[in-house]
Formats: structure tokens, sequence, C-alpha cells
């Protein structure tokens, strides 16, 4: 087997992605997902190895889709095996942070047209207390249903009329103008826009629902931080598989384990212990209050059930 | 006198400026233009020493006013003394390239904040076949029609709601995604229309006005030029009349002179014959196409009643 060749051939498989948004519909449908079913970031996960962080997030999860009334019944849910916990990869999506998708949840659709394969991410929430973070408390339940019920139907309705969203286009100006794709996106968060506003104004049912949902997105510098996410898997994902590869085609963490996934070997997880990252905390934390890193963010800026330091 | 004390005045009131986009109205109110009267680009400008760019778009914008059916009839009504020419620069506005502005048009107010005076731009046309690079046919004055009967009111609506967009920080943000304000807007236009979107949601009468003046915005990714003359010239103008000031606070082209205003000097000009620039040419154009120098772009990219080459 010539690994250089296969190499070669994974690089040009990925780099030639080119991914398409092309829809934003409920999780439930674009993944598939039938019963109680929680994703989460990174590689498998276990309910009892997972740190306080995620624990908070899927307790709150299980809340918005009214399978628990509170914390006390989500938890007793998933210990009777009633909530089945699975990683957001295994149904063709991504997340930042705890990386939670459930079904109700509206998603992205990002079709790499090269390949004709599809991969999901949720709508960004925001900063401040969201569901990514951990924070459980009902403003952050609350922004979830608007996000089902207004957001997620116009911005569908919008990107459909468009005839489909060129992020590669959109990536390609972003990180020329300072984006990096992670920590900064307000260049291609205001190109998408942009983008997007005839379809919306022509999408949307009535102005004020308009207004709310551009007040919304003009509130978000990281509303395309998702969406880069969806393009690099729907980029990705077709590597996976490739006999011979030694690439990386999957790098994920849920807060407990890092994981990769490698072209050649498919579907098979490689796992370790996480790192805690280094980082700058806000007055009155510290590296003790730090969470090991998860999903695309380094959770240090995150903590269990509080939006404080969030980001 | 003092020189370097009136000078370190005049920067100080130069860069503590404050420009706030507060409305876009017809110029005729805002800049107080009664009868038939014509503001270009740059210092005074005779109609006999006008370059062929600049007659061009003099004939076309009163064509466009309904002063005259045909540019012979516009011709006569500027040797009878019936139209007036006067530069942008005397009525506080600004404007790139011919800098046509006349009393029918929008224009955007920009106040400084910090002096409480008014800078004046019109909407920037996008690209193509536009007035401001001479361009001179049926579509350029439709487009202009649009711009007044909906793209202005709806816009003056919105930046009236929003009660003021700040353009000093929407300008810091863009030169660090790599705008300079002349050749290069795209950040500022798109942070732009992100602040605006959910004014103009509320502001728009109906979807499909609202859907036309977003295809317009989100076809322009020079849209903010002409806000970032007006945002500029508010900040100069308080300058001129410091006494013992040498700092040059007024630099504009007509495509026949380059002119200077200083700030101790007040209201007077000086003039001297404006170069051409070296630049590149579009296949089968060279040096011998190109018009001097004129407003706030090299004018080699421009031809009088010619779109082809225009950026």
């Amino acid at each position: 087997m010539n690994i250089k060749a296969a190499n070669q051939a994974a690089l040009e498989r990925l780099t030639q992605g080119e991914p398409v948004l092309v829809d934003c519909v409920p999780a439930g449908d674009a993944l598939g997902l039938a019963g109680r079913i929680v994703l989460h970031a990174g590689p498998p996960l276990p309910w009892e190895r997972a740190c306080a962080t995620m624990q908070a997030a899927i307790l709150c999860a299980i809340r918005y889709e009214g399978w628990a009334g509170d914390d006390g019944a989500a938890r007793e849910r998933i210990a009777r095996g009633e909530v089945s916990l699975v990683p957001c990869h295994h149904r063709g999506a991504a997340g930042p942070m705890t990386g939670m998708i459930t079904p109700s949840m509206p998603v992205f659709v990002v079709e790499n047209r090269r390949h004709r394969n599809r991969a999901f991410a949720t709508i960004n929430e925001g900063l401040g207390r969201v569901l990514r973070f951990g924070a459980n408390d009902g403003s952050v339940i609350e922004r979830l249903h608007w996000l089902a019920a207004e957001a997620g139907p116009v911005l569908g309705a919008a990107i459909r009329r468009s005839g489909g969203i060129d992020l590669r286009a959109i990536m390609t100006k972003a990180l020329s103008m300072g984006d990096e794709m992670h920590q900064r996106n307000v260049a291609a968060s205001c190109l998408l826009i942009r983008a997007l506003l005839p379809h919306l104004a022509q999408a949307a049912p009535d102005a004020a629902l308009l207004a709310r949902v551009a007040d919304f997105l003009a509130a978000n510098d990281q509303f395309f931080l998702n969406l880069a996410m969806a393009a690099a898997k729907a980029s990705a994902d077709p590597c996976l598989g490739m006999e011979g590869s030694t690439m990386v085609a999957t790098m994920a963490r849920n807060g407990t384990e890092f994981g990769i996934r490698v072209a050649g070997l498919g579907d098979r997880w490689f796992t370790a212990p996480v790192n805690t990252p280094q980082g700058l905390y806000f007055p009155g934390f510290g590296p003790e209050d730090a969470n090991p890193d998860i999903g695309g963010w380094p959770a240090s800026w995150a903590r269990a059930g509080s939006g404080k330091r969030s980001r």
C-alpha cells in the first residue's frame, strides 16, 4: 500500500470540498433522530465520565425537549437508559463546546457539492449564558425555543430561496479579513448576513419577526462559527474510509477525552485524556476553575452551570 | 502666532471627531439647494474647463432632474446661466469621482457629535455604468430615480429608527479587517448593513421593497465609500478657520485641478493642475484614454460616457 499516494488523494479530496449552505431544518428530520437522543461533542462518552459542564448541558437539553421537568428527573431518565447519548460525529453533525443537538433544534444543512455528502450544525446561540457552555437556566431554554420556533424556520426559508450559499467563497474572503474561523468570525458572519439579507426579506412572514431575527444576527460576531464547523466536516468526512491514508480526518473533544479518526481507518476512534488549556481568566477565577478542553473551543472559558465567564 | 500649537489643536479637533450617521434625506432639503444647482467634486470649476467625464456627468444630472430633455438642451441651460455649478465642499458635502449631487438625490447626513457640524454624501450607486464615473445613459438615470424613490426613504427611516450609527466604530473595525476606506470598503459595508438590518426590517413598508434594497446593498462592496468621505469631512471641517494652523483640511480634485484648503486660511482654495495617475488598464485601453485625477478615486479608471472600464 502506497501511503504517500493515499494521503495525496485524501488531501485532494479534503481541499476540493465545495461546502454549500442549503437549508435549516429540525435536527430530528435532518439527522434521523428517533426517540430521546442527545448528541454531544467529541468521541463517545458514558454519562458517568462526562465533566460537569457536559452533564449540565445534557440535563438542560433534556429539560428543553420536555423529556424531564427538572434535573433530577433528567438524571433518572439517563440512569434508566431512556435517553441516548451519541456523538454528533456519528450523525453527520459537529458543534462547538458541549455540542448539544436534540431533535427539535434547527440545524443548518451544509452540502459538499463535490461529493454530495452533507454535514449539520446548530444555529450559534450567541454569547453569554448559552447551552454550549453548559449554562442551563430558563433564559437558555427560552432562547432555544425561540430559535426552533422563529429563527430556524425563517433562516431555512431564506436559504432555500437563495439556492444555496457558497461557504467556501465566504470563508476565503473572511480569512483575508482577519477571521480564523474559530475565535474570530466577524467578517464571515457579516458576509453571510449580507448574502442572506435579500432572501430573509422575502422569506420573513412579517417585519417584527424579521427584526427579531435581524437583532439576533446583528448581535453575534460568532454566528458563522457553527457553519465553519459544518463546512469543515462536510469537506473532511469524504476522506474517512480512504484505504491507506494516515490523514487525521476528525479531531474532537468531549471535556473528558480527545479523540481522532484516521482516514484509512474509517469510523474507529483513537482517544486519550484531554488537556486543560492554559489561558487568561476573568477576575476571581483561576486554573482551578478550568474544565478540560471540550468541543471546538478551549473549555477554560466555560464552567458548568455558569455563564459568568463564558464568551 | 504659535504654528505648532495651532496645528496640535487642529490635529486634536480632527482626530476627536465623532461622526455618526443620523439620516438620509433629499439633498435639496439637507443642503439648502434652491433652483437648478449641480454640485461637483473638487475646487470651483467653470463649465468650459471641465473634463469630458465631468461634463458628461453634469449633463446627465441635469437630465435626471428633468431640467433638460437631452444633452443639447442641458448645454444651453448651462450656457444661459440657468444651472449653477458649485463645489460639493461649498455646501457641506463630499462625493467620489465627479461627485454629482442635485436637489432630488438622497444624501446621508453625518453629524460630528463632538462639534455638532454635519457633512453629507450621496448613496453610492454601485459599480458599472454609474453617474460618478460620467456614465450617462438611461440605466444610470433609472437607478438614480430608484435611489430617490425607494432606497433613500427606507434607509433614512431605518437610520432614524437606529438613533444614529457610530461610523467611527465601524471604520475602526473595518480598518482592522483590511479596508482602507477607499478602494476596499467590503468590511465597513458589511458591518454597516448588519447594524442597519434590524431597523431596515422595521422601516420597510413591504417585503418586496426591502428585498430590492437588500439586493442593492448586498451587491456593492463599495457601499460604505461615500459614508467614509462624509465622516472624514465631518471630522475635518471644524478645523477650517483655526487661526495659525497650517494643516491641510481639504484635498479634492475635479478632473482639471487639484485643490487644497488650509485650516488657518478658512475657505480659500489653493489649486494647481491635477496629475493623471499611472495605472493598469483593461485590455484595449491605455494611458491615452486616461482622465486627469478626479474626486476621491484615480480617474484613470473612468471615461466620459463609458462604464466599460469603470470600477
